[in-house]
């Protein structure tokens, strides 16, 4: 693992650049200035988003130093072929397809199965190895919370025993082996859920809500489309994780 | 308004019974000892239960005093043929026929919408001259919440424009004329929902989140039956009234 840059940010967090072999990432922490290492080690949270957002989106940035006001250290990387990542012509050529059939209303799911199917089976060993690398730093404690894209999410939830709470972004759109895989999914999560989301048909989501084998479980669900969130549910995010990582 | 009597309780709570002509109500308030009338009025919140329950069940009397302690001033009453007040011998009849209908798996629609339309019809005066009476005290000022029985407080939601903010619980079973008028209620809703609660349908809950006018409306839905709701969900509706009440 490698820092490249860090950068003090206006409200004192730290946001670290960092490679870990082809893996970019961004670590953000409190970084008591002048006391590192005198702090207790942090307990983490994996932020994570498919939408082909880059972890330096200014959305991400936001929830990621929200956290850390929290008390939180948070990462995230561009796994493969998502974020800035470089992408096959043969995956530029299926978000074109998805876009475009979207937009004219057309069903989405082989062509939404064969973008992201292979991009959860790429991303969560890099997720894995982050951790691990993220979890060697003395800054950061454990437990280890996951925060955004459901599919992900999921993947990690029953392949990685370290991560103790999830909170999850819409779910309608989850790729088949993940549906299934939901089902085996025990540790605590929160499933927010935008009511209109175009993007995301509700009646899938509260499925997948269904699905899960967690007891623990809560439902949040707010009027308005994919990007419409409102802010207290950040808030409500935070207490989510605090009950179970602190 | 006759105050009968008044306790103080072991967290500073001070609970005052009260009659209005035949109601009978309970007023709890922060009550500041010795500084009567000089502290500034405090918002409101009606918390309402049909379930059978008197005004004086433990859980109702709890979530009252967690309100207070977030600086509310709480009121609840047992309307006519709610709670301890007398019940007709047709009432009696048809909790024992729902009752019955619901142990055997039978359909209940009718037999609910025989009880529980009435008492929507005979409760909703009630409240709204327990509010007239309620904000004309001097340690209770505006603005008003309501807290509990789905039906009942969309009644009161869109015939009492002096409640800003609703707090609805459940909301499988509600009556017809409920149904419709939810399509005109418009203040900012908190639907909390029980995922098997066994005696309310969780498609019919569902289906009135999506009827109400609202533009800001959340839903959360939590694992377990009709008495499972976890704690942090006091937390929760506590952070929505504050939001709109303060």
């Amino acid at each position: 693992m490698h820092f490249t840059s860090e950068q003090r940010l206006d409200d004192g967090v730290l946001a670290c650049e960092f490679t870990l072999g082809e893996i970019p990432g961004t670590l953000w922490t409190p970084g008591s200035a002048g006391s590192a290492g005198s702090a207790a080690p942090a307990p983490l949270i994996l932020m994570a988003h498919n939408n082909g957002l880059p972890k330096s989106d200014a959305r991400l940035a936001a929830r990621a130093r929200h956290s850390v006001a929290r008390g939180y250290a948070v990462a995230s990387i561009d796994a493969a072929g998502c974020g800035d990542r470089p992408r096959s012509a043969a995956d530029e050529q299926a978000r074109a397809d998805l876009r475009r059939a979207l937009q004219a209303g057309e069903p989405v799911d082989e062509l939404f199965e064969s973008l992201v199917g292979p991009l959860v089976d790429k991303a969560a060993p890099e997720w894995r190895t982050t951790l691990d690398a993220l979890l060697s730093l003395p800054e950061i404690g454990g437990p280890v919370g996951y925060s955004g894209w459901t599919a992900l999410g999921i993947r990690l939830a029953v392949t990685e025993p370290r991560i103790a709470a999830a909170g999850f972004f819409a779910g309608g759109f989850v790729p088949h082996a993940q549906r299934e895989e939901a089902r085996q999914v025990t540790v605590p999560l929160l499933l927010l859920l935008q009511w209109d989301d175009e993007g995301n048909p509700r009646q899938r989501a509260l499925d997948l809500f269904d699905a899960f084998a967690t007891k623990e479980k809560t439902l949040h669900a707010n009027m308005g489309g994919h990007t419409g969130t409102p802010w207290f549910e950040g808030e409500d995010a935070g207490r989510f994780f605090d009950r179970h990582l602190k």
